[in-house]
């Protein structure tokens, strides 16, 4: 992707460099960002986000991320202190102040804080945080080539939707921690998590697809309903390749030619080995690199971008 | 409890009055105990924590709470940057400086931020963090005599031990909270959680305990080792009632003459009405009362109790 460095327009306030946060109406330099840890979206986990991409200067599916953001607000009962188009605009500031053509934009709604000792959280007064940072990439450096190396979780199973609803964007991360600890043990980096029926869920961040018998596959459930899963199975019926989401079971999933992850984080993501044996013949496949490509087209489709305006 | 109010060993340093924390080495009052919101014990819920009381000048089992807070930081393969006896002065500090005889005190340790953009956690500084704020009750003032209104929640299954340790202590609250809110929605103020299999587990902060034929049981899985709960069963058995901690199907739980919970929050909390029904007579029930009045009496008793130092 082109980038004219020096450009005025991708130039941070001095102080911003590392990223920009709105905390309590202000904006901040991502290293002052702090919540109180009586907070509890921190004490509790009581907390919905989103994280939409910035690319060449402009937000992705901007649109799509704030529904899904508001929608996960309206689920936990959370009021957001902010409209959408005001929401967009705090955004934007961060990007713009931080200077980013490429950023990682973060948007969170916590609970609160309990008031003179009520612990009754229909009480509490909702808070919005956001930053934006340089892109994240979720794939290692060493690994944006070659594909990752994922294992399937023996330890531990994705926390059930029964529990813990996984289209609602939630920081619940202890078993996907779990999950990528094990792969560290088992010499890998990237974990998949089953559910308790055997079925494959999610990874620690990212949704999976495999290519069975000339099939695209994702799981139905059990897993977020991610904006960069949407944008692939569009992409492949686009490209005339069938795409399903079903119940897979970890054996059909493991029959894949061809799997991949996906997330904002780093688009399509192919995976070229499981549990310690190659994928396919070990190689990125045809069908993952031309979704990969076709995923980054799409960052210049105007159905799907929204320019940042640099100049404040 | 007796309490001298002016007493010099009990005034707050001011600006202390409201609760004292730590946070990075620094001493400052709760209203300033800020958390990065980048860091990993907030943004993916990597963290632990436990919570000590202070009661009558005392700390109540100080080692036990300290001795769990250590295995659960080792189960998540957290590094604590404090030794024991480096957090204990520290807590009695905090509690000194706020200047309680009563304190709900918290200590907390967290995975830390990414560095460099580098995602993995293990290369992550571990923190630690602790608090001390006035007690704080779980139970609301108007129930602490007529006892808890719970429900067995339904629309909400505990997250299971396969998926999150429940014994190591930790912030993954959100089916709790959904507990917590359909307990409002069916007028009731205090939910307790199944499993999977329809066992019962704990509530939101406590676990829960049934008189069934004479014999006191309590969930024996998929739930917290409280403090509380292992100071009544020892408490019981001093008394010669028997206890038993077992798979706790709902029926058996129901078939309970007298409920309570418990937790470091409000110690012994009798349950008398469950599902919009009184359990037994809907008074607080004999044994409760018994337990209730043991367990405050044995924070008089020297082999749990470890007085503050309130002289600095």
């Amino acid at each position: 992707m082109s980038r004219t460095l020096g450009d005025p327009a991708t130039t941070a306030i001095p102080g911003f460099e590392a990223g920009a946060a709105f905390v309590d109406g202000e904006r901040v330099p991502i290293g002052e960002a702090k919540i109180s840890i009586v907070d509890t979206g921190f004490s509790r986990s009581d907390v919905t986000y989103d994280v939409v991409g910035v690319w060449n200067g402009a937000f992705f599916r901007l649109d799509d991320h704030l529904t899904r953001f508001e929608r996960s607000c309206r689920e936990l009962r959370l009021a957001l202190p902010h409209s959408r188009e005001e929401m967009a605009g705090i955004l934007t500031d961060l990007v713009r102040i931080a200077g980013l053509r490429e950023a990682y934009v973060e948007t969170i709604c916590t609970r609160g804080a309990s008031k003179g000792g009520v612990r009754d959280p229909r009480t509490f007064e909702n808070k919005f945080f956001a930053y934006a940072v340089p892109f994240v990439w979720l794939l290692r450096p060493e690994d944006a080539e070659t594909g990752m190396d994922a294992i399937i979780a023996r330890t531990v199973q994705r926390i059930p939707t029964r529990s813990m609803d996984p289209t609602v964007k939630n920081f619940h991360w202890g078993d996907l921690t779990r999950g990528l600890y094990e792969a560290y043990d088992r010499g890998a980096h990237y974990p998949i998590l089953l559910d308790a029926d055997g079925n494959v869920t999610e990874g620690a961040g990212y949704n999976v697809f495999a290519l069975v018998d000339g099939r695209l596959l994702t799981p139905v459930s059990g897993t977020l309903q991610g904006i960069t899963r949407r944008t692939v199975m569009e992409l492949a019926e686009q490209a005339g390749i069938p795409v399903d989401a079903v119940d897979l079971p970890e054996a059909e999933f493991r029959r894949g030619s061809e799997l991949f992850a996906t997330t904002t984080a780093g688009g399509v993501m192919p995976i070229t080995s499981l549990d310690g044996e190659p994928v396919g013949d070990g190689e990125v496949g045809p069908v993952t690199r031309r979704l990969r490509d076709a995923y980054w087209a799409a960052h210049e489709d105007p159905r799907h971008i929204t320019p940042v305006d640099y100049s404040g």
